[in-house]
Formats: structure tokens, sequence, C-alpha cells
């Protein structure tokens, strides 16, 4: 079994984003008492929107399940306010598991939260426990940098956020580190913005890793093959050395785990040399960030599946973890839920 | 010869530091009027700062040249305002320029520049032509950005940064695309904030090449081996093409290159493997970030010549345009310097 761990609705059908729309154009307007109102898709619509794109794609490319969650650049935590996050976060994640309940064989589950810069993430408890308890999702995006592109919450290893980390703990759900679209013109979304929340975050725990003390259980998923952070394992592993704290395998290791979502092989080939096996879990984000053909492949960028099996030297206990066995680890009720329908 | 591109001067006597602090200090007082004063630092000082540091290694390593600049993490532009940061940038040239007078075989300078946040790059015209002009400096540090990790300038794609850009192109000197010291607290400075500042950059590069039309002999090299770049190439390949642009190679390799600032030999090979070694340029960016010993292999982490010179399979003429070759071909004054001196 192949499952993707990094899989975002960016194919969702266009009344979604209607919907977002008429909510921001709502905001101007300063009498308007936001209210949460329905969005009307149907099944149909959700089937097609997925048998031409994600569904195709899986079938094509032989992987079985994504772990599946709103559109990362859609969450925008730093429009409106809590309420206006509160009712977006609702309905995207209401519509995800709704694709779940369609194809239970397919997607799982993971949530957006509600997020809002500067508002202790206690608010998003509720809205978690809503997604895991009732409707069985089994993670959810954690963003470190609600304001899209300033920077002006505090480290993910501040006490700020703790709340959120104590109910993902009794939940036994990860995180995805993962920002949101970029309102900040010196950041291109995808280009500068997704990979520096990885590096920026991954380097926040190597200074302040009492998180990792505090919270032995906690784990968090870096996407994007962990940003720049496996390029400059060397860079990290001697800032940490300097700093005079353990290995990073000891250090974070148990907490942290990347992905594979790097569109060429060089680029995953290093991953693999550097990052045990165990911290590693497949992932192609697609649809996702880059959707065109490589000119030097013939394939899609974003097909990670073809640059691991290429690899010969991956060991095959090695290539399990990375496709299949690690997710129960890092996502304990993925295991649970397999073992359920044994 | 064997020419480091990338090093800065961190091991300045104290009193250059108890300059700033005091200049600091002083920004308090709101009735103080700022004077530039003077930085008692003897040219002995100078010698036991270096030849115990800089000097010894690179005698141990057996590199030649180190092209020098002020400590970046010291330039910190969002301290204070105008006035602050061209006193600053001045000493800390000066310095440099005091350096390289020492030490003319084994320094050749690069400037700070006077930026502050908000405040028009044309104020750093006079100083970068102060220190190419009057010091023989070939290069210039540009911070992407001054605000110290709150990235409030617009990127550098912008008509806001061609002022210098023009004084660049009128004097021949490149400029090394630098961050200083991250005064916010999600920022680790050479962890995080370095790191996403290549990023970033690269990326504005590719959002708008038309920086590159305008000025087609501007160069910029992207430090840090290109912060996750590399690492994702296949990804700013994809995101390049998805947005109808031209392959990275035609878009901005005339203009942009990385040096190889990478602390460990897989980085330093993905590195060669998906850049081209016209791109390249040697540099280690001691004594910096990183100054331990690597367990692993018994060595300084920073020592980045040992990684290129155990690669069998980089081709001589590429090796030497790593080296050598391409600093003249990315600093024009150092090809004419070299000239002269022969």
């Amino acid at each position: 079994m192949i499952i993707d761990c990094h899989g975002h609705y960016t194919t969702a059908p266009k009344e979604l984003q209607k919907y977002r729309d008429a909510q921001i154009a709502a905001l101007k307007d300063a009498k308007h008492a936001p209210q949460k109102g329905a969005i009307a898709i149907s099944d149909d619509q959700i089937r097609e929107s997925l048998e031409s794109a994600q569904l195709k794609i899986q079938r094509e490319r032989g992987t079985d399940i994504t772990i599946f969650s709103p559109r990362a650049a859609g969450m925008g935590h730093h429009i409106g306010n809590e309420t206006t996050s509160r009712h977006w976060s609702e309905h995207c994640n209401e519509l995800i598991r709704r694709v779940c309940a369609l194809y239970p064989e397919n997607f799982v589950g993971v949530c957006q939260l509600p997020q809002t810069p500067g508002v202790s993430p206690k608010n998003c408890i509720a809205e978690l426990e809503r997604c895991v308890k009732d409707f069985g999702f089994i993670g959810c995006n954690l963003n470190p940098d609600p304001s899209g592109g300033y920077w002006t919450d505090p480290p993910l290893t501040d006490k700020y956020w703790y709340p959120i980390y104590e109910k993902m703990v009794e939940l036994d759900v990860p995180a995805m580190i993962h920002v949101s679209m970029s309102c900040n013109p010196a950041f291109h979304t995808t280009g500068g913005h997704y990979i520096n929340g990885d590096t920026t975050a991954f380097m926040q725990f190597i200074v302040d890793p009492q998180l990792f003390k505090d919270f032995p259980t906690l784990k968090f998923i870096v996407p994007h093959g962990g940003g720049a952070v496996p390029y400059h394992w060397g860079r990290y592993r001697g800032l940490a050395q300097d700093m005079g704290k353990p290995p990073l395998k000891e250090l974070l290791l148990n907490n942290v785990y990347f992905d594979t979502c790097v569109y060429h092989r060089p680029g995953i080939e290093l991953l693999l040399k550097v990052v045990p096996a165990d911290n590693i879990l497949f992932a192609s984000e697609m649809v996702g960030a880059v959707k065109g053909v490589d000119p030097e492949t013939g394939h899609n960028y974003d097909d990670t599946k073809r640059y691991l099996d290429a690899i010969d030297w991956l060991k095959p206990a090695d290539r399990e973890k990375i496709f299949h066995g690690n997710v129960s680890k890092v996502y304990p009720r993925f295991g649970k839920r397999a073992a359920k329908k044994r």
C-alpha cells in the first residue's frame, strides 16, 4: 500500500471560492454581522472534481490513499478575524469530510485550523476536536505564520502554542506545519513562503527543544522535503552542536518528520541520504504547486513516486517505511483505522 | 589559485563592537546629535585578529584569497536610522580596507551598504562609490530585508532598488544578496533568516525577470549554496515553466550565481549536479555560522574545499571555474586587479 501524506483539495468546486469571495467582500461592510451560511455543492460535483484529478492521478501513478486536507494557500488566516477564519475553516473541513465519505478507500482527512494572527491557538481546539472525533480526521495543518508572511506570532516552541499541542497529544494526532498564501510581496507563496516556513520551523525546534521534553509524543511533519533543511543538514547539525545540543537524531527526530515533496531526483536522493528512513513519509502534494511535465524526464515534476522507484540503492525495508510503514507511527489514528477495517 | 568569495570579518577587534554598542545606546537619548566618531584599532590588533583565524585557516586549507566583507549579522540595518547606518557602515568598510591593505595577497574587499528599512537605496550610492573607487573594493552585500525579518521593503525586482543597480552596473560590481541579523523571534539568524533570504530572493527573480532585461550585466551571488534552491531545483524549474517563463538557465543564469557554503558533502554534490559549474563560486564563509568539527568526518563543517576535493567526478575544467575562473566573470574588478598585478 502506498500512502501519500500530503494532498490538498485544490480542485474543489468553484462554489467554495465563491463563498470565500463573498465572505471577504462582506468584511468591508462594518454593519454586516457575519454568518456561517451554506455552500451548495452536490456529491456529483465533488466526484467530478476528484475523478479527473486526484483519483485519476492516484490510479496512473499507482498510489492508494491520500491524506487529504483543504487547499493550504486558501487557508488565508490573515484575512478578516476569528469569526471569518472559523466559518471558512468549518466549511473547508466539512467538504473534506464529504470527500472522505464518498471515497473512503482513497482519502483520509486532515483539517485546517481556524487560526488568526495574534489570537491564541486555544480557539482552534473545538474545530480540531470536531474534525478528529466527529469526522474521523487523523491530523491537522498548523500554520506557523497566520499573518501570511510577516511572521508576527511567536515561534512554534513558545508556550503560546501549547494549548493546541495539549489537544493534539490528547487526541493523538500530528500536525503538518504548513503556511498559507503570502500577502507579503517579498514572498511568492509556493516558491518562497512555503519553503521558508518549513526551514524556519525546523530551526525553531533546534533553538528551543524544550517543547519535545514537554510533549514527548508530539509529532510534526515538515512538508516540501523539509524546506532547505536536508540540503543544509551539515549546517543544522553544526549549529545544534555549536549550541551545545545533542545530535539532531536525539534532539528532535522522535518528533519531526519530512515528506518527499521534492520535485527532481537529485533532491530526493539527497533527502534519502541524510535523513533516516524512519523520518521520511511519501508525499507528492498533487494536485499542487507544480502542475507541469518536466521536459527532462517526460513526466510530471510532482510524480515523486517515480524518483523513489528509480533509486535502486534504497533498501526494501526503508522503502516500505517511507511509502507506508511510517504513516501508522506518525498518524496513530491511521493505524487504528486500518486495524478496524481488517 | 583558490578564491573564497564569501568571508566576513567576524573576528574584528572588540573595539568595533564597543563602538556599535555605544552608538545603539545613544539612540535612546533623543537630544543626542549622532556623530561618526572614531574607533581606535591598531594595525597589530587587526593582524592578531586575522593571524589566528582567517589567515591560519587559509593556510591550513590551502585557499589563497578571501573576498572579504564586514560581519553580515552585524550590519543590523534595522537599528536606528539612516545616519546610524551610514556611520556604522563607513566604519565597518574602513576596517575592511585596512585588512586588505595589510594583507593584499589574502583579502579583497566587499562593502556593507548603509541601508535602512523604507529608505531608498539611493542613499547607498555614495558609500558604494567610495568603497569601489577609493578603497578598491570589488562588490557589495545587498540586504533584501533591511527590517531584519519582517520583510517590509519591496522585492529586489522592484524599481525601488534600481538606483543601486544603476550604480553597480556603472561600477561593474556584483552584489552578494545577504540578510543581516534577525530581530524577529520567529527566525534564527544563521539557521532560518539567512537561508530564507537566499530562497526568497531567487524566487523574486523568477517572478519578475524584467530586472535582468533592464540590467543585462547585473550580477548577484546567492550565498549559502543558494538557500533551498538547488534542493528544490525541480520545483523552481516547474514553477517557472507553469508561469510560462523560459528555462531557468535562460531566465536568470546569466545574472545569478551560487556559492558553495553548504556544510556537508551530499549537499555540495547536489549543488554540483543541478547547477551549471559556470554558476558556482567556491566559498566557505569562514569564520562564520558554524565553527565546530563534524564528528562524522573529523573536519570542520565549513571546510567546504574538502567536499569539493573529494568529488572525483567533477571535471577539472569545472573545478577550475568554481575555485577560480568564475570569479573574474562575476567580479570583473577582481580580474582587472589580477591583470594589473601581472
